[in-house]
């Protein structure tokens, strides 16, 4: 293997004993706990078991959490009902809205009603525009995508000058981690289902990212020697010798590019706990504001 | 000469046409004239001059314009109330911050007090947020943004597949374009002044949009040949030889690279004729929009 492992569960486990320590010192000295309060609507069953982790994970490092569940059938009105009392409850600091809501639903609509000081998955609109423009600073970074960008950081990859070549261009990733990338001064190329000769695009990549959610679609020809290379990717294949029926598989052909890349996360255990790191971290964030020991 | 010529003069005056005829329209089945107001606050000259020109085009096709300005010491509050009354006034439908702000103002403060209604540069920053995101739609598009891709449409050539490199990420019109761009389908690159090895990048365009404000910096070795050359830059140069002391030249080494390219952009004559068209024809939508002929 000629690659070396960006290991996501250790700097995500790094990550979150940093924040632990930081809630116990926000308890003593100013006898504030951060609040995470998670929005589900209907029975999706990846959605609940995100939501489970995230409570599980708050529970671990000292964060109180709720998770406010409505039905499947719930009304617009009924869910923005629920966004607008968590807005105005002291004791959250952070609301997530769990994607995708069922169809009938205004997502566009429930994002924006989210407080932007309680914003802490970056996706109200104002964040998102202030995230694209030059000089602006959003008031909370998208999770996955900054957690994209900690890997690197805590990997010690210059990210400055670099070619980042973006695979995807999602809302909730390929789009916003392209403009975090661009206001840390890599040139910047997103490439999607209709890009020509995908290949040779992400060939020219120092840091690939990898965010189309198709297996195993980045083969060892489509990527630099040498090259960084970050799979957000979390596709479920059938696998009748795993307990569950199913494994994990990202977007990356894992086995192949770990022979030509210079460092690879693999999937699960690279991007996907940091998500869940940096969704704590912008609660934490959002409480030490909240008690005035940040801006 | 390699190059076809993209004559924005021409393309912008037959959009002015069409805009004209909408009004009288407008007028004669509404009632109804569209109203611009362009803010000026301070005395630069460049400002001063767009703001008088803007005037003059909006008079020539029929548009009710006024232009409030304010002295260079004016304070936040009296910018924002001047935008607070625009608000209001519904003889106005598009209103126009001229930019740049001294700089003792906060912009972005100025900018999102801006009635999302009247927003005809699409400036604030939720409608910059609806720009960058899949699947959103902002109120207005940025005029120099949309007049680069109306100049690409009414020239037919085709956007979606194509290899789009973008110099320069203002938020004005870099940054703004390459969402644009995005949404229709390129694969975009965005540079600046930390990429490396630029020429090679820019090679790479089958668009290539040069948006730096840098005199002639494009040379003919950065142009892939046959790709189309949009020149957004607006210099002035010292020439002795010129009634006003100066010339205006673009970021393109027009000369050289209309020898390469299979179409270019004039500077001036391309790419700023269109900001004025786009900014009328959205004070047009906008007024439609009053009157209930477009949602």
């Amino acid at each position: 293997m000629a690659a070396k492992l960006i290991d996501g569960t250790a700097i995500a486990e790094a990550i979150q004993a940093e924040i632990a320590a930081e809630i116990v010192q926000l308890k003593a000295q100013y006898g504030l706990t951060p609040g995470l309060a998670t929005v589900l609507v209907g029975n999706n069953h990846a959605s609940q078991t995100y939501v489970r982790m995230k409570q599980r994970r708050c529970k671990k490092i000292g964060l109180h959490s709720i998770a406010p569940t409505l039905p499947a059938d719930a009304t617009q009105t009924q869910v923005e009902a629920v966004i607008h009392e968590l807005n105005v409850d002291p004791a959250i600091h952070g609301i997530l809205v769990q994607l995708p809501l069922p169809g009938h639903l205004d997502e566009e609509k429930i994002l924006s009603q989210v407080s932007l000081a309680k914003d802490i998955d970056g996706f109200h609109p104002i964040n998102i525009g202030k995230l694209a423009m030059k000089h602006r600073i959003p008031s909370f970074e998208p999770c996955t995508p900054a957690g994209i960008i900690e890997l690197l950081d805590r990997t010690g990859i210059e990210i400055e000058g670099k070619e980042a070549v973006v695979l995807g261009r999602s809302n909730i990733v390929g789009l916003p981690v392209s403009m975090l990338l661009l206001k840390r001064n890599a040139t910047v190329t997103i490439c999607h289902s209709q890009t020509q000769n995908l290949p040779a695009v992400t060939r020219r990549a120092d840091i690939l990212i990898a965010a189309v959610g198709r297996t195993e679609m980045v083969k060892a020809d489509w990527v630099k020697p040498g090259a960084v290379v970050i799979d957000v990717g979390s596709n479920s294949v059938d696998d009748p010798t795993a307990k569950r029926g199913y494994r994990l598989v990202g977007d990356v052909d894992f086995k192949a590019v770990k022979e030509v890349a210079g460092w690879i996360t693999p999937s699960p255990g690279g991007v996907g706990p940091m998500t869940i790191a940096m969704l704590l971290k912008n609660t934490l964030l959002s409480a030490k504001r909240t008690a005035g020991i940040l801006q």
